[in-house]
């Protein structure tokens, strides 16, 4: 294919792309609903079928649907993994730092709780104290600490019921699975490790009593006093 | 392609990728440096050009690498698109909504000016206090009051020198093409449009002033005036 024809082709593939965007918009589809083929689309747009399975490509990279092996392609559900990816690969080429990061969780994470402390179930109330608990009782064990961590993180997340907040803080669990050991190998007596455990059931009671302001008090120090010293040290 | 290889081949496109990311890290790749070709990949994995092709399209999808025709793929630059179409399409597709995007930007945005009251160039000020009054100037042209909103938050979030808040308010610039303008036809009077332009006015002379507290404030109360009622008419 000579130059050209390949410019061609990269404007076929993104008009196909904003097609299948269109289609999806203008017919209300929701998560889980069945897309028209590649060959009807093909037909409809009057491209070649090898554009609109590059374009089909693209959109599933991008969750906008999801394509399962010998079955027809469906709208896709966000999950935090686009953004995740996209942040990942910022942070390994030095086009975002840590420390960038981790005053964007501070800023999100901090708003997250108080919306938790107002809307979580009482069933998410007791996990996320749940989890503060094991924590405590995992604290010789760095990959079940991480674990937990994380999960307690996104626990309260959800419970916000903000489904943008959701997507942003499960977009960094590939760093947290990186800086929660680090963290955690930076504070070595069991005072340090008590001091950050005890935060966790801090912001845990608060969303139990539903306390908005006193979580996001109780997460702003945790992460004062968990993460700022790590990344000075960096 | 029976369904048992299409299924091997999707495992092999994701290998493929995770290939490609582990060689960017390992060789610590800066945005635009070279990629090997996918010829050379596809020897180095054992896999076939069309294997490789996929996932050098669902990478470049993601702005993981970039892609031009005739050229070496290089390593890619975030900018917010990826983060940006993900958010569209959640939007489009009811699984977030658009009270839910505006929780997020009011916390963020909060967070942000305080940044670029801080850190923000003379330049940088002026050119801020510049696009309020541009605004001013505008107010009977809606195409124009809203390029120049987004123009204004998006300096505002260069000004605070953090990448990833970058990323997050240049992803919100689909939504704010559909949002400013029926924010501005709720508000049909001239006092209450006088209103708006003087909370931006206002923003823009505390990050003038390094003022970051009072910047935080007037971009609460911008969110709190400007938007809340249109997404309760909603």
């Amino acid at each position: 294919m000579n130059i050209a024809s390949k410019i061609e082709s990269g404007s076929l593939v993104q008009k196909a792309v904003q097609a299948i965007r269109a289609h999806i918009r203008d017919h209300e589809l929701k998560v889980g609903d069945p897309m028209p083929s590649e060959g009807s689309f093909a037909n409809e747009l009057g491209v070649s079928r090898a554009v609109m399975r590059e374009a089909f490509g693209a959109l599933a990279a991008l969750n906008v649907i999801e394509v399962a092996n010998g079955r027809r392609a469906r709208v896709g559900a966000i999950n935090g993994t686009v953004m995740g990816a996209s942040l990942d690969h910022a942070v390994a080429t030095h086009q975002i730092s840590v420390a960038e990061v981790w005053d964007v969780r501070r800023t999100v994470e901090t708003r997250i709780v108080a919306l938790a402390a107002e809307r979580r179930s009482e069933e998410e109330a007791e996990r996320i104290i749940g989890l503060a608990k094991a924590m405590r009782n995992a604290a010789n064990s760095m990959a079940e600490i991480t674990r937990i961590d994380i999960e307690f993180h996104e626990t309260i997340a959800k419970a916000a019921r903000n489904g943008l907040f959701n997507q942003i803080v499960r977009s960094f669990a590939p760093l947290m699975e990186v800086a929660v050991p680090k963290a955690w190998e930076t504070r070595a007596t069991v005072e340090q490790r008590d001091a950050i455990i005890n935060r966790h059931e801090a912001i845990a009671m608060a969303i139990k009593n539903r306390d908005s302001i006193g979580a996001s008090s109780a997460m702003e120090l945790h992460f004062d006093t968990s993460v700022g010293e790590l990344l000075e040290s960096e």
